[in-house]
């Protein structure tokens, strides 16, 4: 079963990243963008095919490792 | 309008970040898991409310900036 996981930064943590992207963006030309967020997507595979036990399993992926859950939140999609 | 970039490595292009986080992951015990790729997704807003000049915004955005096009490929989600 294939996996997304997508980890974005919960909502009042700052994000250089998304600063320095917008402000890059902004000296390209770009001058309303605002809101600038990076995230991260994991695409995966495991032999699970069971959704709810494959779904357990990557959310034990993210609580010990995929995702810093004091500052980020993570979605699970199976595909 | 609000919009989510999702970037990710074109397919054969090798991930490091991907094989280092799937190395891990087995040595948490998730053995059977594979192929893990790890891209990054992107939120931003802009002013622009016709959706397909929003479009044309951020494609331009991803074409300048954004994503690596020699080796990274992009979807833009308007929201």
């Amino acid at each position: 079963m294939k996996a997304n996981v997508t980890i974005t930064l919960k909502k009042g943590v700052l994000d250089p990243q998304g600063k320095a992207i917008e402000g890059a963006l902004h000296s390209l030309g770009f001058d309303g963008v605002e809101n600038v967020r990076q995230g991260k997507l994991i695409e995966l595979e495991l032999p699970e095919t069971d959704r709810e036990a494959a779904r357990a399993q990557v959310e034990a992926m993210c609580e010990k490792l995929l995702a810093n859950t004091v500052i980020e939140s993570y979605r699970i999609d199976l595909v």
